[in-house]
């Protein structure tokens, strides 16, 4: 747990500093002020975050975290649990969705299993952070135990530390895990107290009746485990899941660093929501890629108090929103960097 | 009118079967079908509108056409008419906000002259149509003839097949012309039948008092005029602009030539009424970037029936954003010919 902690001790507020000469600068640019709306406002935030008036974005990453989930029992979702790791050889040879619109926005993609049932072939890019192959089934008793929480968080640490070495100025997460949104959900609702039909959604797309059965599993999961809603750590081991644990440390390192994450769908929002818990000023540093159609999306990003960039009616997760994000921030970083001002560009200012 | 017509004549209905081809494609991807949401539709849109069930996207041009109004006489506007000149070299030095966006998303900037006041100098990359030095003041008279209308459409077609000859897979279009906001008012209202209140905005920033003297113009133009609503040359005649003409000519180009069209903010939504008021096929072919903050814009949408991409509060014109807007359409089309199939992954489908 120190090393979490040291992580989590090493976020900083906002620098404010940097952010006045970000909004200063915004105001000096050819443009009536404030007429890029959010691309003006992520320009401010990332230098807050950056810690510079002038934040630059080069290098972007988006870690895929891959893991199972012993709920699978229950039958809550429509894919067999081997697509997880037939999912991880995807990204691997570049095929998957993430791996397309990763390299539309330029950003590498490193693929991370946390915990997949089947053992995989070791391969160049795959990073191994096995907590376990799959969580235990949460609906007879706690996912995981308390040093298997810790473990999936530091190895979140871990892939971000190694990734900064290779340079990172932007992280997206994303995942992949047959049966995620089960864990999903019942994070959700044990931490905005919402009731189980508002946070259950079709996953990969159950029809009514597995919709229905989904949000009983759900219902029987928090009852039995009785996870508490303000506690991250409790909330991971007895709900959550291994690449949930993952992402949620790779959060809290992106931000101890000074970097931005852009969150991806429900899973990695609902490792938002663990993240946030463990370190309060962690929401600074989240930006949300997309709204997601799986319900209880929106209801985690009320709670993080976080709009939005896109609403593609989008439900893949692996990150495929977040290297979405990562264009537009990078885009609102190029416009305060590189628009002429009114000055050099010699131009009439508004009347007065 | 000639060239016009036949350009009108050219433009066909979407190929169905290369839409089928593409949906059919998009199911045998390795995602749960659906769960890339409106990128898929983009991509499906693109097949019918490419002829092709592999649609491919590599060379992206915006088109910022610039004009001046002779409207700005009756105070409607913030900045002096000679910024419209300034920010024609501001957009040639590529200072400004479109050129900026362009770069990050790879698309080139074609500046064109349409009839701004003061004469610029000439300029490798400045495209000189010139109708006249602006319009005239459409609170006195039309803002202008139908010869001029005719010239100003003529000249967006040839824009864009003179880009076609240096490549053109997608087309932006964008403007700049200062008090142009209040002719896409007098157009929104007129095709529309919405109280001139609910079209009027802010453009560059009027407050309440100046807000509302330019809805009392906006009323007294329409009052004068008497556009008929469905009638995009008189439209374009009485109450259009130079730019607004070039845009819809270049939207009429496209389509014709079987290219995607990114419209921008509210003043490119003007013009694409025109245009699909002379050509109702063209619909087809435009995408809506974004949803800008100008009051307004969302009719014109609504009255197209095109759903933004984006809602990035944005309100600067120019193709910023319909820059961002040819990212999502391209990242959608990357999706349709990068992923891997379930076969080639080798994956296990959904369980029936």
């Amino acid at each position: 747990m120190q090393k979490i902690n040291e992580t989590i001790e090493r976020i900083l507020p906002l620098d404010s500093q940097a952010m006045d000469a970000a909004r200063a600068k915004q105001d000096t640019l050819t443009k009536p002020q404030g007429s890029l709306g959010r691309l003006e406002e992520l320009s401010i935030l990332m230098a807050g975050i950056q810690r510079t008036g002038l934040p630059k974005i080069e290098k972007k990453v988006i870690v895929t975290m891959a893991a199972d989930h012993g709920v699978v029992a229950e039958g809550v979702t429509l894919y067999p649990q081997e697509v997880t790791a037939q999912m991880v050889q995807n990204f691997l040879g570049g095929g998957a969705g993430v791996n397309v619109l990763a390299r539309h926005v330029g950003a590498r993609v490193v693929v991370v299993d946390m915990g997949v049932v089947s053992e995989l072939a070791p391969h160049p890019e795959l990073v191994n952070k096995r907590v376990a192959a799959g969580t235990a089934n949460m609906a007879r008793g706690p996912a995981m135990s308390e040093q298997q929480a810790i473990q999936a968080l530091k190895a979140g640490i871990e892939v971000v530390e190694m990734e900064l070495d290779r340079g990172l100025d932007i992280l997206g997460v994303g995942e992949m895990g047959i049966g995620n949104t089960t864990a999903a959900s019942a994070i959700t609702a044990a931490v905005t107290a919402a009731p189980v039909e508002d946070v259950t959604g079709r996953g990969t797309g159950l029809d009514d009746k597995g919709l229905k059965h989904k949000a009983e599993v759900v219902a029987k999961v928090l009852q039995l485990n009785l996870p508490r809603g303000h506690d991250g750590l409790d909330l991971l081991c007895k709900v959550g899941g291994f690449e949930i644990g993952g992402m949620a440390g790779a959060m809290l390192a992106a931000a101890a660093h000074g970097r931005p994450v852009l969150i991806d769908g429900f899973i990695s929002g609902a490792a938002a929501l663990i993240a946030n818990l463990l370190a309060p000023r962690l929401c600074n540093y989240l930006f949300a890629a997309h709204l997601s159609v799986e319900v209880g999306h929106r209801l985690i990003l009320q709670h993080l108090g976080l709009t939005p960039l896109l609403d593609l009616q989008m439900r893949l997760g692996e990150g495929t929103g977040a290297a979405l994000g990562i264009s537009l921030v990078e885009a609102a970083v190029r416009v305060l960097g590189e628009m002429a001002t009114f000055n050099q560009a010699g131009i009439s200012g508004a009347e007065e």
